[in-house]
């Protein structure tokens, strides 16, 4: 293992941490979140989605927020879900620069989610992708239940293969293999990530984990095994549905940057920072939030922060 | 990855997990949290410690402990940790059929624990193993902080190697690389692990985590993966200082066996027992307790309990 080796992570916090949160967070707090993710360090941020209002109430300001967002941190990788040629043509006219659609991998999933059979949906994605490389954006194309649907149980292996290839011929920059509800185990990830690393490359993948069952840096470790080095998490382990008590929300952008590091491979990421982003996002939702490591990082620094002023 | 893959895991709990408790515990309550881990179906359990009862009150009733436990549950295969000579031939007197040795890796940390330095530590320990074996016990080592102390920071692996094979060359049955204070991540784990797996045959060897970092479970996926089949867990998480908040115990029994059996490695534990176990201990340690799936496990088990009583 070279100690240069590089990871990405793409920090999913404002659009699915956010999306289902019962307390409704303002644009400027939104932005706030952000801009503090992006001081951390944090390469690429997924910062909204363009789907219907009266859905995901939540995401209503995305034609505010991306605007607002490419002036005040221009550097910044920003990406914006949008759902189908309607959103992308939003997403676009908003300014956005890259995009992401989402592609369930079981029928009934498709189904429940946005009333069409997975053929329809595939096609879908498909369009939206080819569009949004015609407009010039960069495009993410996630496979959603791509270990275990709600509905349908374990999902097969080659399901998960023929919808990721469909993605990447349609010219999706990076495919993100996501386990939708939490319930990878390692694994799994190793025998999943091993086909498709051989059957669509390392470089065009990437992984987003939920940690409901407290696997999500064993599922992540098990991915880097496999080569993967694009990663989706959310900061504060921000998501999962806040009326349902334990349910836990993305693997933690905290928990994988202390894994990732100090197994030798560089984030870019600035931990401190992280907890400044945890502290302003439970400022804001009014609860407490974070990953795994949180007791231990706060420890960790607040030791820190004493002997540097016992020093000084 | 045949799905037949077995592997063996010690709960600690009574020992470990107990051993720094503010609350007094009684001989019965052990006994029961014992009977119920064996219930489960645990194969191992390190039940307690032949110390000074002065430096380890909660330790005091070893002597009553391990004939009752003999008696109660002949078929399971149940250790003691011994400090020295002196400790085993008190375990030894009360029937103990397994001891366990602790040789810490550092200096510092031996003299801060025993008062000793490195090489008559070692010297301690080899002279308590090949005695133990002269009586006919079954012995484990542990190398305990073989990963940081928090003495003298990063130990160096060859020092871990050299005090391992002291320990093999002593006749241990099984060696425990220890990260006593859950510093370990899963990249060291990995590299340490094959080097001594290459080095003392992984049938030799165990792995013994602390999740004060919630990187319990990656850092025993990348043992897994090294070839290592033999864990220490503790059920519930339990461990750790009660006055420290959010002092994580060792990594918990219900978090491995989740994730090994979900990967296709068979541990002959019955997670509902766990929960039963952990409940238990829940109503003796007077806290919650439970590893890092615990609220998954309860609305999977509720669920499924629900689900057989409307089939029924």
């Amino acid at each position: 293992m070279a100690t240069t080796d590089r990871i990405v992570i793409t920090d999913v916090s404002p659009r699915d941490g956010l999306q289902n949160q019962a307390i409704h967070v303002s644009t400027d707090d939104k932005l706030e979140l952000v801009r503090r993710l992006a001081a951390a360090g944090v390469p690429s941020v997924e910062v909204t989605s363009f789907v219907s209002p009266k859905a995901v109430p939540q995401m209503a300001d995305a034609a505010d927020l991306v605007p607002r967002l490419n002036s005040a941190l221009p550097g910044l990788q920003t990406s914006a879900l949008v759902p189908n040629l309607k959103g992308l043509e939003r997403a676009h006219a908003a300014g956005a620069r890259e995009i992401a659609v989402v592609l369930s991998a079981t029928r009934t999933m498709n189904e429940r989610n946005i009333n069409m059979d997975l053929d329809a949906a595939t096609e879908v994605s498909e369009r939206t992708l080819i569009e949004a490389r015609r407009l010039g954006l960069r495009t993410r194309a996630y496979v959603a239940v791509a270990f275990e649907c709600p509905f349908e149980g374990d999902v097969p292996l080659d399901v998960v293969l023929r919808l990721s290839g469909r993605m990447q011929a349609a010219g999706a920059d990076r495919i993100v293999i996501a386990d939708t509800i939490g319930a990878a185990a390692p694994g799994a990830v190793k025998i999943r990530m091993n086909e498709l690393v051989a059957s669509i490359g390392a470089d065009r993948l990437a992984v987003h984990f939920h940690d409901t069952r407290g696997l999500g840096a064993a599922n992540a470790w098990a991915a880097l095994e496999a080569g993967i080095r694009h990663f989706d998490a959310s900061v504060g382990g921000i998501g999962g549905c806040p009326f349902a008590p334990g349910a836990a929300g993305n693997l933690a952008t905290e928990d994988l940057v202390l894994m990732a590091e100090r197994s030798g491979f560089a984030t870019g990421i600035d931990l401190r920072g992280l907890l400044d982003a945890v502290a302003f996002a439970e400022s804001v939702l009014g609860r407490p939030l974070g990953g795994r490591s949180i007791a231990w990082l706060r420890r960790h620094y607040a030791k820190e922060a004493e002997r540097n002023r016992e020093a000084a």
